[in-house]
């Protein structure tokens, strides 16, 4: 960590963050270092959030910082992997020194003490708005990635968890509607602002998947990834795509609502493929995790995502991802 | 890299700097995936830069870029690490996308080329400023790292190159002087903008040497941490302390301007310790290298850093640290 000067009181508060353990040693030098055992490859993924676009100034700190770490975990749980260690850039205004970095710090804590991961390193730089950036570096085994590219045709679709509740959270703070519960509130902000990372079911999956995502641009347009690393084609039975309780009490029949669903991003869900032969180890595996997983659709020759409703007409959605900007 | 819909477009322009490789496997995936030799440990460093503060609207993109990259690198050489690859979130308001964003991966391109390194994943978001934040990963034959917290009191304390061009082009670049030549202008700017990372002799240095760290906030700032880490004194030959031609023309016989060098920051040379057995293998280096090396001064028993000129008087400064805040 450079730049000490000004902000050595901002890096003590994120100091008791790091914890020297067989994968790291420490924040005290100029880089930070990682033993791996010699069977295993290194999982590396980057994610940022900004001020003004992915939160605002009424998300509480702690929820942005939890938010920050999930969205980074779920890209290894997209590899199967196993999170280690990051490192954290904070770039910040001067009015966010205090209480609101003090309190992202404690959400930090929490979250990992929850997934077992530990800070070390990172940069904290001044700047014009507030901008943070992780780096979460895991494990897996020699060559026993998850990967979106093998997906073949004749495998079956399966997503895990519900898909839709992020998107409503998301429209919730934007649009404050008044006829909704505080219950149901809670539900969708809980799953925009604490996302569930399916570590465990990613690492399960590496022998009986053929590729998988995870849901941060919205299952039709993560799907697309699949698609066009694989070179194949997928369909979707929207009828099939689950939906939470809470969910289907908001969109209350809307149909148009309902398919925006699959548009809508960030329940860090996993989407992926597997051949039919594995369906009884998928049904063991849910119940063992206690994840609900959901068979959606298929893949076939040809390319791109196809969404259709029991009548097997096609199903046109007028947005295919969502996105902050 | 998620959020892919507005900024698919951006992260075209990223994607020529992915290559897939022995360590690395490109960008197409969730996270990116790579394998070290089993008898090689992991070097990590994030680094962050904001406009407004680390440059402004005048600075170069490209430079901008390369400023970024050398400045984790160098983090990688105090290690005496191997830089392998690196990611990069991009946090940017609407007008920097086109003409700033490819001028700065062109300059990524370039010292990609220099240093041997690959982009390896990230993110790209909007953000109300523009920020930039790199995760540089290298590699160290295991537990053959240079630490900071090795010092000995007897050794013997030196610095490469000279001390205090990148404080003198950051003056320039605030108070535009008149009265400097352009040569000397572009001297100083280069230095501060295009700071040479010690890669070679960091590594060169990792059996000969016992505590090493580069110059980001200046040269007492950074020794101190050296001191801290390793709990001994040092003190610093004032006289001794390189200066390049240029710096001594800019001085010009200011003997406050002389030492504020030692509070000035930037430089990314290395300061490093040695016992006194190691001379003529370090001159040997020097040699090799081509990069001057200078004894400037000891350790010894107790803590912190003292300055003293040639009267053995102590010299006190003002500011022992430089920051962009």
């Amino acid at each position: 960590m450079n730049h000490r000067g000004e902000f050595s009181m901002i890096e003590e508060v994120f100091r008791p963050l790091a914890e020297v353990n067989h994968f790291s040693f420490g924040l005290s030098d100029d880089a930070a270092i990682m033993q791996l055992d010699s069977n295993q490859d290194l999982v590396v993924t980057s994610d940022a959030m900004a001020d003004g676009i992915h939160f605002d100034s009424y998300t509480p700190a702690a929820d942005v910082a939890r938010k920050l770490l999930r969205s980074n975990l779920s890209d290894i749980a997209a590899m199967g992997g196993i999170p280690i260690s990051y490192t954290l850039t904070t770039a910040l205004p001067e009015h966010y020194r205090d209480t609101w970095i003090e309190e992202f710090a404690e959400g930090l804590k929490v979250d990992q003490k929850n997934f077992g991961v530990s800070l070390i390193g990172g940069d904290t730089i001044s700047s014009r708005s507030l901008v943070l950036s992780m780096t979460l570096l895991g494990r897996v085994d020699s060559n026993q990635t998850l990967r979106r590219n093998g997906a073949l045709a004749g495998d079956a679709l399966y997503v895990s968890g519900t898909i839709g509740d992020a998107g409503i959270g998301l429209s919730i703070t934007k649009n404050k509607p008044n006829n909704i519960d505080t219950a149901s509130k809670k539900f969708f902000l809980d799953r925009l602002h604490k996302p569930s990372p399916r570590l465990e079911l990613g690492q399960s999956l590496i022998t009986l998947s053929s590729a998988a995502i995870d849901v941060s641009d919205g299952l039709i347009a993560d799907l697309e990834h699949i698609c066009a690393e694989s070179k194949v084609a997928a369909t979707v039975w929207l009828e099939s795509v689950p939906i939470s309780e809470a969910a289907k009490n908001f969109i209350n029949g809307d149909s148009g609502a309902n398919v925006a669903r699959l548009s809508a991003g960030e329940d860090y869900e996993l989407i992926f493929t597997a051949p039919d032969y594995s369906a009884e180890n998928i049904a063991l595996i849910s119940k063992q995790l206690g994840v609900q997983i959901t068979h959606i659709g298929s893949i076939s020759e040809g390319r791109g995502v196809t969404v259709i409703d029991r009548d097997s007409e096609e199903v046109f959605l007028s947005s295919k991802g969502f996105s902050h900007y």
